[in-house]
């Protein structure tokens, strides 16, 4: 598919590259893909960031019929552009529309779609340290029609937004509330997909967590509320004695491209990552005891984001006196080192954009 | 709060009422109403029915943060307008909107909302027998930006659409599918909420059953995945021996309005009502001895849908010869009867309005 291009007749200031928080600001230009039953995916173009006309009637607004990704486009040191695994997010989104009946984005097409906005918007693309320019795919349902079934059209959109850190804290441990009230996912349903409903039904334990003076949540599983899930949209990884633990996919947690990229790592320096259920019970236990050394989320918004206390009933266990473990911080230097072309890639995760 | 009109140019042309289907037509206006954090709920107006430009950044196509309700007027055979219960369904969208950290759409705009919108398209109520005009209120995140954060704007949106049967068979009894690998929905998600992400997790079961031969699922709970929960998108009871059994309400399954309705008909019946856990071998048990005489979902779309199939693992069980129970029979014709004013109205369900 070739994309017919619309330019902008005026383009937006950059935003200040020391102050751009997360997701605030959106460049010139985005990728619109549309997909209609019978034809599948057409017209795609790249147009100037502006409104989407939706009729009130669109499915997405009623029935959520609507999955995500999130990459980062990295500025290199000589100028070049590099996508960190593209890829792996291409199939992730499949398998996301897949569990919410959209037909797939091929591989290609998402590849496609995101080198040629990003290179067409490549101004955009930050240079400061710790800036990325943040790639938000998505797809969603615009078929018309409140009754029950799934839609016969839909779009493919990419924006892009140049970020800095995700959390205000930077890359400096954040507490974390453990949540035994609110559920996240439970298997069977759509906890390892990237859509809408996942994060809506989160956002309430998140406040609840900030209310309380935390960060973030750590997520028990539905069925048990006895096993650790996630970290707030983060997998999470717990360094116990010598040995990184870490929850199996089994379909309630997000299969995370950081969450990967690291078990490679890890299991390349030779450090044990034992990817099983580890309960509450434990996890606080190895904290009493002090066999807890280090603890942190991963995920493409905040890379790696170490966590320094945890929260759970009555009890607080402070990890490593609330500062950033050795492992975790050789972790951050090492991918964030590949990510922007700072480090060898022996894995050829880095993309330059040609 | 005054709400604009600005009426539409062009009417359109009304469907043909014996062929309506379910939420395929919408009417000439609808009514929107803005939220702002620290201004609340303003600029209410009725306006033509239309597209609504939404910013590709914004939280709804990406986040989910959105709920709905359903409802619907009917037409009296002396012309007039009726609401059922519509307070019921003001007060659920308050428990979801608070599930999902939205702000709550108060009660008596929510009402006023409604009947001038109602009243302003009383064209739009169609006559013919079993039609309806079905009433769609829906609230969603319009706030742009990509960080994980509760939206500090909205819109409350309300379309119309005439309505005929919800499934093609009618009131005739339905083939259900009882999922035993999908979950929709578990205690401490958000199940007893109506919000988007249930529905598109529900898809995937749903066409599951469709390539079956089955019309809808039966949902079994997330954590045993032993325990009845919904039939599809309806609550649903079971008349077993003299007792009809339905599910509790304990935050996995929504409160229906229909449910509601049928438990004090059936009390006022001196029908035992048994609002208990019911395993599906307690179930299939009961289909295969005969103890289980009927069976239905209920829900203001197709209101009392008869089941007539039940399909679990390699078992089918047939309820009542396949056809519509004598229970099943006199619910539905009392209820529809005091919707569309040919029953008396003892419990003062019926809002005309004025």
């Amino acid at each position: 598919m070739e994309f017919k291009i619309e330019r902008a007749k005026q383009l937006k200031e950059k935003p200040v590259e020391t102050k751009l928080g997360f997701g605030r600001h959106f460049s010139d230009h985005m990728l619109v893909i549309d997909y209609t039953e019978g034809i599948g995916w057409h017209d795609g173009r790249i147009i100037p960031y502006g409104p989407i006309e939706m009729d009130p009637a669109c499915m997405v607004l009623h029935y959520a019929q609507e999955t995500f990704e999130g990459l980062k486009a990295y500025r290199h040191t000589d100028g070049s552009i590099a996508l960190f695994r593209p890829e792996i997010n291409a199939q992730r989104l499949i398998k996301s529309n897949e569990r919410l009946c959209m037909p797939p984005v091929p591989v290609d097409l998402f590849l496609k779609g995101i080198e040629e906005l990003v290179k067409y918007e490549q101004d955009w693309v930050p240079k400061e340290p710790r800036t990325s320019l943040y790639i938000r795919p998505f797809c969603f349902a615009t078929e018309s029609g409140v009754g029950l079934h799934p839609a016969k059209k839909y779009k493919f959109v990419v924006i892009l937004s140049p970020v800095g850190d995700y959390y205000p804290e930077g890359v400096n441990p954040v507490k974390i509330w453990v949540e035994d009230e609110y559920v996240r996912a439970v298997k069977g349903g759509t906890g390892f997909a990237k859509c809408g409903g996942n994060y809506a039904a989160s956002i309430a334990a998140q406040v609840k967590a900030e209310q309380n003076g935390y960060t973030q949540v750590l997520w028990l599983d539905g069925v048990h509320r006895k096993y650790v899930e996630e970290v707030g949209t983060m997998n999470v990884m717990f360094l116990i004695n010598d040995t990184v633990v870490t929850t199996p996919l089994e379909g309630s947690i997000l299969p995370g491209v950081t969450r990967d990229s690291i078990i490679t790592l890890l299991k390349d320096w030779r450090v044990t990552v034992e990817e099983r259920h580890l309960s509450i019970d434990e996890l606080m236990e190895a904290g009493r005891t002090g066999a807890l050394k280090e603890a942190f989320g991963t995920g493409t918004a905040a890379v790696i984001s170490p966590i320094g206390e945890l929260h759970y009933k009555d009890e607080t266990v402070i990890i490593n006196d609330f500062k950033t473990g050795k492992l975790t911080k050789k972790l951050y230097d090492t991918l964030t080192g590949i990510q922007w072309g700072r480090v060898e890639d022996p894995y050829h995760w880095v993309k330059i954009l040609k």
